[in-house]
């Protein structure tokens, strides 16, 4: 019987959390503002799990196990629902279904956001790991998902190699991954 | 019958959190700075509900309910209790009390805070909603209450605005308020 | 009866938490670093409660327990665990014992790695208190665990005072300590 070697392209989920967009009043500007800037930085080409859901909590967290633990991605970023409004409950959700949380994601995002809007501070992002899948939520708006996934970014490759996940290379022209040396 | 148009201002809650200022042994200066500092800065009349309570736990945890479900405060801001002593348990009874926790208030006071003093760090003072309500703990120095709220204050406006309270307006020129464009 | 005062010195747990150091693959340096560093930077003489440990949580739990309630450490140090590999438990355990939870502590230790790597945000150490013990989470590399206990160290002697533990003076031409006037 011959065998052969056939490379699976790793797995990235975009999970647009809106209310609006996904009853279709809303273009889904964000979840698509995740996908360019992952296209626009990483050289290892990638499958593409992108899902535009409600802002109810065990959607989120449904649809959170299921592409971490059944379509098997290794990243998950989520746009939407980090802020103080009472809809607002997708740090709830990835709380809930992650096993280890990353506080200096937040940390940083929102440093970051702060050199541009003092309302950074109202933002409750956060980043956390469940199985073999980093998960980070992005805020709503295209410029800040551009400014918070660019601050994070650099340390998601080797975040994911920690836990045993697949190499992610990114274009060092547009996206600087660090990785210690061993 | 006539039916009339009555302003209600909105309800900001000060609480006052030391056992040597509730036993009368201390002056009440940390809730005082408070107060000035929303005269100063706030145009919009508001009324005050201002109390002076010892550092228990469960105290504090109701008479943080008090104020956000019966007296319908849209902020409380408390004074004191968020240092590592046995007796500082202000941010586990704000925390026990919110539904919603807002970590970027406690990072960035402690950040303001470090720009003075090293032991900022001690600081475990954190922010939260619970219903219609923003609850900010302040640390219990007038000194350090005037620049860790000169720092998130101009979040607070918007924060409000996001659960749908009252609209608070500030003096531009004594604190500017940011609410981005819609 | 003749009575005499003996002077006990505090005690101080350095804790290095190591699948292979504690399996002898590995040379203890993250410990030694620490042991290195509270010598270099404290004048008070101290006595050592020095351990390594596997990747374990309840054993983590165990022994900090120990170094807290039994040996009466005011100050325990950790070293390695703090990343997000699936045998970094150290914050989960430091959690898990701590009555009070310091964030002040990985945040500016974070904030002060991410001057030298961006990989700084992978990192999820905390502090807290146990009863009178002060419980600080560093990371497993010694150049990184002098950045960090560097940056928190000022504020770690008041920090002791204010739950009433043994008095620690540092030398001040190689750590200042920070205790705020009365």
């Amino acid at each position: 019987m011959a065998s052969s070697f056939t490379f699976m392209p790793p797995k990235i989920g975009v999970l647009n959390i809106s209310d609006r967009a996904s009853a279709g009043v809303y273009a889904d500007t964000p979840g698509q503002a995740c996908v360019a800037l992952l296209r626009e930085w990483l050289v290892t080409p990638f499958e593409l799990d992108y899902r535009i859901i409600p802002d109810e909590q065990p959607v989120i967290e449904a649809e959170l196990r299921r592409m971490a633990d059944e379509a098997g991605c290794c990243l998950v970023v989520t746009t939407g629902g980090t802020g103080p409004a009472p809809r607002d409950v997708t740090p709830e959700a990835t709380l809930a279904v992650c096993q280890k949380i990353l506080p200096g994601f937040g940390e940083l995002m929102r440093a970051t956001s702060l050199k541009y809007v003092p309302t950074a501070i109202l933002s409750r992002q956060t980043a956390g790991i469940r199985g073999r899948t980093l998960i980070v939520n992005l805020p709503g708006r295209p410029k800040a998902i551009r400014e918070n996934l660019e601050a994070v970014f650099p340390a998601i490759p080797y975040c994911i190699d920690l836990f045993e996940g697949p190499r992610l290379e990114t274009i060092p022209t547009a996206m600087k991954a660090f990785r210690p040396p061993a």
